[in-house]
């Protein structure tokens, strides 16, 4: 089955339309119909890679939102008409240690990632900016009704990658949180971790997003570039959230932490990270990384943003908007998430 | 009343006898005769002010065991002619979030440490290596019978600094702890992790202390100079202890944990050490620190210990040989701790 799609035809190239080829439904796979595509920041990283060589032409894209239209003999979690999602992982092995706990992300044999990875069939991944994809039952989620397809859209990677370490560290009502960075990441955070119960504050470069951000459910916002940021708020925080992928200072960081604190970060800079001991043993403090979630957390996550009534906040674009959106994403130039309406690639 | 003890006339300089006053027992207070005194590598550096300035002259010690000669009119927690130990701090403010918790060693305004702090009345402490010593009560514990009280003397540091973390990231039947150096520190972290039902491995630069190491209670011991040891060992460990205080290579290690593993460091090299973040997103790993212990924890440590007759492995010294065993010390020619008795000091 060919199917229409945008992809990246070489490292650092401009995405085209193209057609890639989709596997016949097997007996335990879903074909779903694309409605809408989120643009991750990690997707330019790795067409431009960024992160490594990639086999190309490329179609990115591991946030998805669509209709099932077929499934195979073997499934029972999803039916045709059902509305679903596919995350940023459609396959792990199932048997290891991690898998069994729900960790298929952290698979011991590698997780297949959405695009670009090598599927357990041998072929290669080719991501959502596409018009249907098929997917493996165990890795499509089921989208509750309320949820705004679009909106919903980059809660399959933004969601599960912030609501992960909240849940993980136990954040819950009188926790106190910090959101650093309010980018696509950041804003999933401070709007999951308000639904939570904890009082949040946003630690961003510059107040030039406060108003945005105390909407979103922030309670506090401070500007890093302030020094004094970082006197006022000194062992306030039971969890720092960092979601900035450039090297920051983690030792001021660390000093905001209380005791038992924990610095979790979700976004990885390419450069190590100098940490000083003496900020984590002065308070029994951990410097952390999380990396999105399992099938089952996600699915949690998704039924808890319908019941919390949280999106995302997104523009949605045509397809042949792509590269423009790449641009203004490098830039920060979006509030928050661009999100492709796959109408628009048929 | 003046007491004698060694104390080091200026930085860098050997320590010489001497005497120092102690304080009249107060209403709270609990005058001891000291029976034997720790020497920890952390003395050695404060008397060299590599920890920055100090006042000299300066009686180092905060391992301490002791008989208690006199109380004063509130003490009813300790009696004269019970056995009870001080380790490394000897006040605090008893009114933060963190005393309140029994996390005396975060006080907010800063615990008194044993030597070289100011108390809160003003003047500066003096440790343990001399023969008398008058302390808050609340900062005095029980040295339950049972311990021997040379080998138990260590504890007071060495042994509720691995207590702590090790209870804190929840060890018990089944985890699967490392620990990294097998020296004061490390050797009490493997009796206690042996104690508690974990698995021990020791990591060590070499295989030299492989027979003690297997002794004390380690299941196996590698040696981190063979680079073989990190990848027979990826993903291994749900809790690594770092009792090096020098810079190590962070990651290789970080790579030994499992999912939701924690590396602790319970020394602090000077310098910052580099984490490379991909290495904790990739198992929603973290590093942490982990400073001493509460007095409540200690008392449990101290019970704990004698309920498993757990001592330190020691090596008593008359005080006259204090300087040729810092020399030791820091040729790391010690299993695996000096302790001074007192008596040596009358």
């Amino acid at each position: 089955m060919q199917v229409n799609a945008y992809a990246a035809p070489a490292a650092g190239e401009p995405l085209v339309p193209t057609t890639v080829e989709r596997r016949e439904v097997g007996a335990n796979d879903v074909l779903i119909d694309i409605e809408f595509a989120g643009i991750c920041h990690s997707d330019i990283h790795t067409v431009n890679g960024d992160w490594g060589p990639q086999a190309f032409p490329l179609v990115p894209g591991h946030e998805i939102v669509g209709i099932v239209r077929e499934v195979g003999s073997d499934v029972s979690t999803h039916a045709v008409g059902d509305r679903v999602g596919v995350g940023c992982m459609v396959n792990s092995c199932g048997r290891c240690e991690n898998c069994i706990n729900g960790d298929e992300q952290y698979c011991v044999e590698g997780n297949v990632a959405t695009y670009g990875a090598t599927d357990r069939d041998g072929t290669i991944t080719q991501g959502g900016y596409s018009t249907h994809v098929v997917v493996d039952a165990d890795f499509v989620l089921s989208v509750p009704e309320g949820l705004d397809p679009a909106a919903a859209t980059p809660l399959l990677c933004a969601g599960i990658t912030t609501y992960a370490p909240l849940r993980k560290w136990g954040v819950g009502p009188g926790s106190k949180v910090a959101v650093v960075g309010l980018g696509g990441l950041g804003h999933m955070a401070v709007k999951i971790a308000h639904a939570l119960g904890a009082h949040v504050t946003v630690l961003s470069q510059s107040l030039k997003k406060q108003e945005d951000g105390l909407r979103l459910g922030a309670d506090e916002y401070y500007a890093t570039s302030d020094e004094t940021t970082f006197e006022d708020l000194a062992g306030r925080f039971d969890l720092i959230i960092n979601t900035v992928s450039a090297k920051i200072a983690i030792d001021s960081y660390l000093g905001l932490l209380a005791v038992d604190g924990t610095m979790v970060n979700v976004g990885a800079p390419p450069e190590p990270l100098e940490v000083n001991v003496f900020s984590l043993i002065g308070g029994r403090r951990s410097f952390a990384g999380s990396m999105i979630g399992g099938i089952a957390l996600t699915q949690e996550m998704l039924d808890f943003c319908a019941e919390h009534n949280i999106g995302s906040e997104i523009e949605v674009i045509e397809a042949a908007k792509v590269n423009e959106a790449y641009e203004r994403v490098l830039a920060s130039d979006v509030r928050y998430r661009f999100v492709i309406d796959a109408k628009t690639l048929a």
